[in-house]
């Protein structure tokens, strides 16, 4: 078994501050001795417990970068008790691409977990996480937003997990960050992911989907700079007072929630992101794109709720998700 | 002197509807009789005036193309006196590629104009439009929104002209279009657009910013809907009482208004589109894309005003445009 | 073990004729929640045996789709007595793009069997062919053509397989398939075929070549649709009489058939498809692309036969097949 | 005004054979000091008149060139009384690529004449051809087939002028060429092209279409070989006789020969070329590509004739020309 | 006549040292409202004589940039009289990219003079520099080097003018520059040049080549920087002594001195920059690249002098420029 | 287990020389029979050893390749004894394409060894070379330089082994082919190195760094073709007196001879290859690339001794190598 080629620039187990990099060596024909270079801050004051902070799984969704670059900036030994490790953009190449997956090897980070020491850049990326990072965490957040082709209420996620009282605590976390919806959803299709390999070593975990399409908004960035903050006070790590605010829970009890595109071409949508919805109401037309005087494809609600998500590029193709309809509970 | 090679499929001095296409010859590597197929609908009743409806004038705005997709499908020739000229995706190849530029020659419409019958098929498109669409024109709506790049607060605008009657008629039918925000503009660089080419020829014209960030939202295609149909009520196509809403009026000055990215990298905004602002208020944050721990470059607005516009992706280059303040009147 | 991530949206299992889709969940940087819609149809009518059919293998290749098309619109549930489960084009994705392999994963799906139900794209499909679709039927015909690298004289083919009493069924039904040409090939590297994955099954199982250069014509269309027809009535599952019109037996007993170009530059064939070719007989010439005054190296047949495959683009690279010469047996 | 910045290697007035190049200086970001070099030949014996032979003016059509590189090859001077000037290749980057147009400036020769010296590389060389090639012969042939994405039956043509003494030499050239098929023209738009160029010069031009789909076959190579020797045995520069066949008159009166698609997909030819069709019969189907159980589109033809020309790729676009009917004279 | 659209953000009058930009507007797909912003320094003090001093005309050329890079970081206006404009990459898009040519338009700069206003982004450039910046400047200093295509042996040149005066002046300029090798020459294919576009305007003007291969060494850096500094005290804006070392003077007299490949492959240079060579020396090898066992072609030398510049990368095409070599004066 | 598809086109086992292809069948979508064709020469006489003498394991290295070509164009059987196997270009498709890695599927051929007979084209090479070629080599010569993105003082390296008999050899065999400069390194990943390979298998390696910048100079040539000779000799495969010169011996003992780039730009190199350097001396600048006036970052020797290699290309990406200096011995 061959060991992780990434070498870490800055210390965990030093207190203080450091600023740094993961550096994994990357051959390749424009470098040949080059390296990815992903950015990390360690923060540590003594004992107490590690939050892993991370953004950028997906490299189009900026709300965790933000957040996470705000907080290295500020945050100070001084303030906490314990760990905070902050990665605000894990997969750094696809970060810098502004897309989902990596340029350098179309991987999809989180489908990629628990990865490999010698697979792809991505895989190598994923097994350090894996191996390193997530063992020595208590309580990871990871953040998302839907990227450059969905868009999201914002909300906080927990998973429902075998263990009840891994879950109990995940629930906590998610509360405590306090977006203004809160989901705990069964998560179907597990395999590969961030969640999943945190979740496999009892950590504590927390999840989100912030927004979408490629960008954030002052609002947005509010509600992940906030989350962050009550997470880490919950935790401990941070001292003072949770700011929080009414959320509503969602549910997404299943396949029914999702409505999928089946002729492709331009997107009409007919309710907004938050509306109300009732089942057979029509969230989404879809207009031909190569001729006029023809009648849309009309899509409607299969469940009653309010519309959680959608597409969010004006084209859409047979099969994406147009969107999705989660209950209020 | 050349002709140009576009041939309509629809008459265009025939009652009736009629859907077809702007047929344009395309030679090329993947089909040597291949064609360029602009779809296009011609509305009309007996005589009256004709108002000329255009969209997709770069290709990823979507309010335009939405809204004329649903009058092409919907208007009847009863409805009407006069005729209604609908070509929702003028240029078609950038539409279908969802890009603001044509990707058959990376022409940008809305600065090739009065075009060229032999150069480019975006010169060809821009020459069509000049030499045949326009003349036929008593009234030209051309849509726009802020495409993949930008975003807009919804509002419609005309020109500062020399003519002043000619002006008056623009902004009386800006008005008609009633989007909740309207600006009277003095555009200082008008080389090469579709603007230009209809009011050289004395004709009423209106334009629109809608949205963008290359999606619709059900409230941006309402305003857009609302437009085209009171903008034919007030030319008389149309019968029938015109909706109308209060609209905030802007002004954007000077170059104040603009502020420019200096130092690439991950856009904060500090404001959303419709805050006010106040002169020396900042903007927006850029932060480093590849480390942790340093500042971020921060931008104030140079004047008071609202937040008018800003760029959408959650990367920015130095030199884009960060932020537009414009003036409430 | 993960189950294959691929639901179809038709029954198996239910009389009727059904239209729809295997939808294969893709996340990728222009829809994250997108999928692979793979046209499928199922046809049933009590009890019977199951005929799968597929095209589309390699989707540059047109013989195949356009007859499954024709009998998926065609084919009624009344007419048949068993199950007849058609795929026009397994791997859609290289379908929709025109080319040999997966313009997703690169992947050549004729090379993919028994395919990973957690792998690319292309290994997805094969998994679930293998696992789902080949298991559920009693014969299997897959439709090949040359594709736009290749062309063939129009020929069915059955493999010389370990087990004689499989091996005389999959002959008996290549003979009602009844192409012009008829071959019993001892496939030597059949590693990641979807006919091995058959064969391994106990499977009858017919294959062809019906054509190449990336097209279709009358002629070989009539061939592919004939030929399914003949083959669903040889089953039993369509009643009626076979169209049966001579074939001509073909043998590539060895190497010595295939002549390999060893220079690259434009190919002038010497003799069409079909021609007889003596021993020694050049098939070929090759010119130089970059001076003129030089001669072109010559190719000869290395046996006597008929000329049953050639490369077909204009231009030719040092490696690549340039002529099949086949003994008529 | 610049001079023509190609320079020939090979001297046009000499007796003898001579290969070499047209060397056009083109500097870019592999070759800073870098040169497209156009193979030629001149052949030439005391007096008589000159034959301008050229083929590869769009890089994938290859009749043209194969016959060409073989006269090159073998022709001698002690022949010949007068001159040969051969060019198999005309466009050379294209025909290096094998696509129709330029990879270096996406130029179509035969629309860039009469070019210009200091535009892109496809003008100077059609400058090149348009001030130093054409003004030297007496008689040009220029070598076409369909390319990649057309096919046709095999024919020679000249074109309708208004010096009808000009347009009589060139149809006894084109019967000398003595082709399967033969058409005379009238070229509607003829802006750009190598013909009008040799036309307005008051010269004898010919042209072919021999075949395509981006390939050529011992027969059609056939053809074009015995073209070019009766030609130049019909103008006196070869002595000996020419050898004739039969050939069929084609007319292509009007528009109404031509079959457009309106509705992209999988194209299914019910007929192939040469065969007879009648008005009203259908030429070919359209189907889908997303979907089973639909109806395809069907095409007919607009007038009765012989089908002359055809789509060649498997899948076809909204604005491909699918079929063209000619009459038989 | 439209205006240049470039705006600069820093004054050209003021006393002082004032680092910013030329600002060019370009709307594209990926930023509809971006800009290229072209570094630029202007150090001034007093009256006195104006240098323009560039580098980055080519964008893979590095001894320019480096040396204006540290000068406009180092040099202070208290130290010179008059003034000193610093653009160290004119193409600055080309620049960025690493390449010769813009990656936005294809654009060669110094092909591109005088330039156009309303062009393209490189012929904005080039209109820019030549009716703005030359038209300040007294002496204009161009940097270039071999790119990453050729190799030079690191020299300074003046051209031969019309006006044997501005020559006389030119040739001092360039004899103050002081590289290691100088060179008065005959610019034959002139059209385009910033030279020329300085030269006609009766300005004195030095060019360079200072190496190659898309880097630069601690030596030609040394060079470089030297070199503008010496012509700052030449022309009296920078006091003190120039720092002078004996130079070699060449000439390249006539064509003879080109040599040009004509068969491509794998180049063996057989002597190196600077090496003597005799009319008739073998300079280079080319060997095949496709197989083994066959003769590389040989290359010689047809005129005596030294190996002044050759072909950089490891393979060549036909065409490219395999070396050169002048006449030692 | 599946075999290897590659068939070699020449014997190994029989006296003479032969010249060939290893074809390796590569189907693809621009030949569906295509082949990867890689040269190779097997020269022999009686019996005696085996030298396997490879170049272009990274496709941008051209001394091996240069040396390799001229040996197996002038090698003879009558003057060796034993058995040479020469293959100048292992990475045959990286070669033709000019780059370190394959641009058929990116494989680093060096980082891919043991390799895989049903893995990608780069992993089948692998595959190949460890199981047939090696095993049958006494001793192997793997030549490398530093490709296009870095550069090497020319130098030849043997291994520190375990097994230190070996070890030995590998020196003593280094040292005959007495490069400029010599090193015993120790490897620390040699995962995937066809060096690994060669060693495990108890074989003689020698392995080389001779240049680089993606070139190549008559003195690095002359080196590489002296140390193949002299290692033959070495061999006693061919006789005759060693040529050798004096050599300097290198070490790098640690991490602390790389110095890594943190933030990219322009580099300027502020010493050159082989220079001493004490220390904390400054090896090299970064300039910024997208504005004047700001500083650059400095980077310093973090140990004594000489340059040894540097990073080539004018323009640095955070991460890359920038310099290596290594300790005389």
């Amino acid at each position: 078994m061959t060991g992780n080629p990434i070498s870490p620039t800055v210390p965990f187990d030093q207190d203080g501050i450091n600023h740094g990099f993961l550096r994994l060596p990357y051959s390749r024909d424009d470098s040949a001795w080059g390296s990815v270079m992903i950015p990390i801050t360690v923060v540590r004051s003594s004992d107490g417990p590690t939050a892993l902070l991370t953004g950028g799984n997906h490299g189009d969704e900026y709300e965790g970068p933000i957040a996470l670059q705000e907080l290295a900036a500020t945050l100070k030994p001084e303030d906490i008790r314990g760990r905070v490790i902050i990665v605000p953009a894990l997969n750094h190449p696809a970060f810098l691409a502004g897309t989902r997956t990596s340029p350098v090897d179309q991987g999809n980070l989180n489908r990629s977990f628990p990865g490999k020491p010698d697979g792809t850049v991505t895989q190598k990326i994923a097994h350090y996480v894996d191996t390193v990072l997530i063992p020595m965490a208590d309580i990871v957040l990871d953040y998302h937003s839907g990227g450059k082709t969905l868009d999201f209420v914002p909300f906080a996620a927990a998973h429902v997990l075998e263990n009840k009282d891994q879950q109990a605590a995940c629930v906590a976390a998610m509360q405590a960050f306090n977006a203004p919806y809160s989901a705990t959803m069964l998560e179907i299709d597990s395999v590969g992911m961030l969640d999943t390999a945190v979740e496999q070593k009892g950590k504590v975990f927390v999840t989100t989907e912030l927004g979408g399409g490629g960008t954030a908004t002052a609002r947005s960035i509010g509600i992940a700079k906030k989350g962050a903050r009550n997470l880490l006070k919950h935790t401990g790590i941070l001292s003072g007072e949770q700011e929080l605010s009414p959320t509503v829970t969602l549910d997404m009890p299943d396949e029914e929630c999702f409505v999928f595109c089946e002729q492709g071409g331009m997107i009409e949508p007919v309710c907004d992101l938050g509306n109300t919805v009732a089942e057979g109401d029509i969230v989404a037309r879809v207009w031909p794109i190569d001729r006029t005087g023809a009648n849309p494809v009309e899509y409607q609600a299969k469940r009653s709720g309010i519309l959680m998500a959608r597409h969010f590029p004006g084209l859409v193709k047979m099969g994406d998700c147009l969107a999705v309809v989660a209950k209020v509970v």
